[in-house]
């Protein structure tokens, strides 16, 4: 299998699509396709792996298989290496992980505007947007709720690291990198999901890429 | 089962909800949650039944159990009576299915807004904007390479009624009432979903609705 990522240091969705394909455990190759530059350019560069998704990462190939949209990429996994792999036995608990989950997929559009996953960039926001402090809210509530109820047997979610912990990981980053206050019981999570190995492993390759949108920040259109 | 759904005319994502449950075959009860008027005080008026969804329809109560989200709602329900009910049996043809769900579920924003869903009113529109174009033909494009490679066994989009045709049939319907030219290929699809009996169901109900928001548009904010 071979994935299409994008750059690791912005795209949070690649990270979910990557974080998947850890958790499959199945060998899979990293295609690294530049999300800088001129966009369209450098994607379609990429000898049309990213053609059936117009040009949007993630991408998985699996033989002639094509799969793209990290949470597609998610269930394929899961049908392939089965569904415990990601999501809670008890249907409860499933039942809430895929509503945590789809509501990330459809929503928080004011939290992912304003604050762009940037996984090396420290920079803290002083005021957020009422629609951003909601989105913030909504997701804290959602934690609490998971944790309280499911989360019994282990620092995640859903108490094991599984499809949740996959697409809030991102958030995370974000929580993490504009210093968004958080309580106690978040905090704790946001730890268990930092210290993870392939948080480390995404963090560290983030931190080696060219930093190339940053000198395209301080220049002019 | 118990299924919440919004009004039947407007409420896409509770059409979808509301095709998955039918799908699933099991046995649910509706409840309409009001989403004309009021909004919010209209929808926390429902005994508590979205609050876990934070107001949003469809939500899925299942004894204790509650999932929201159209996508969400689809996968619990897949998960309880087996895959092969909702997704292609094949990896290729699921994979390609299950992208086309993810990404109908967090995309086509321009058509979301340009074409709003509204079963029973006919207007056909003239200009669409370019980013609606833009969206109307990538959808014919996942149609037409469905259809084409795994259409086969009948007249849906990977032959038999499935998740992939749940989550286009509002968009059906915006084609149809708001008079989007398609294809040839793409008109056939239209008319075997809006000839099913669960869409003809759904927009006899959606017809025998108050016709509330018709009065609201004409009146001054």
């Amino acid at each position: 299998m071979k994935l299409i990522i994008g750059n690791k240091n912005y795209s949070s969705w690649s990270m979910r699509g990557w974080l998947a394909a850890k958790q499959s455990g199945l060998h899979f190759e990293e295609l690294t396709v530049n999300i800088d530059g001129d966009e369209w350019g450098d994607r379609k560069q990429a000898m049309g792996e990213v053609q059936p998704s117009h040009g949007k990462v993630p991408v998985l190939w699996d033989g002639d298989t094509v799969v793209w949209d990290s949470l597609a990429i998610l269930e394929y996994l899961a049908d392939k290496v089965g569904r415990e792999r990601f999501w809670p036995k008890e249907e409860a608990a499933r039942g809430m992980a895929r509503a945590m989950v789809a509501e990330m997929h459809s929503s928080f559009l004011s939290l992912r505007r304003e604050l762009p996953m940037n996984v090396r960039r420290r920079v803290a926001i002083e005021d957020l947007t009422d629609s951003t402090k909601h989105d913030v809210v909504r997701i804290l509530t959602l934690w609490a709720e998971a944790r309280a109820r499911f989360g019994n047997s282990g620092p995640f979610l859903f108490g094991t690291f599984g499809a949740a912990d996959i697409f809030y990981a991102p958030v995370v980053s974000r929580f993490v990198t504009y210093g968004v206050g958080v309580p106690g019981f978040a905090q704790a999570y946001i730890e268990a999901i930092w210290e993870h190995d392939w948080t480390q492993e995404w963090i560290a390759a983030a931190e080696d890429e060219e930093w190339v949108i940053e000198q395209y920040e301080v220049m002019p259109n």
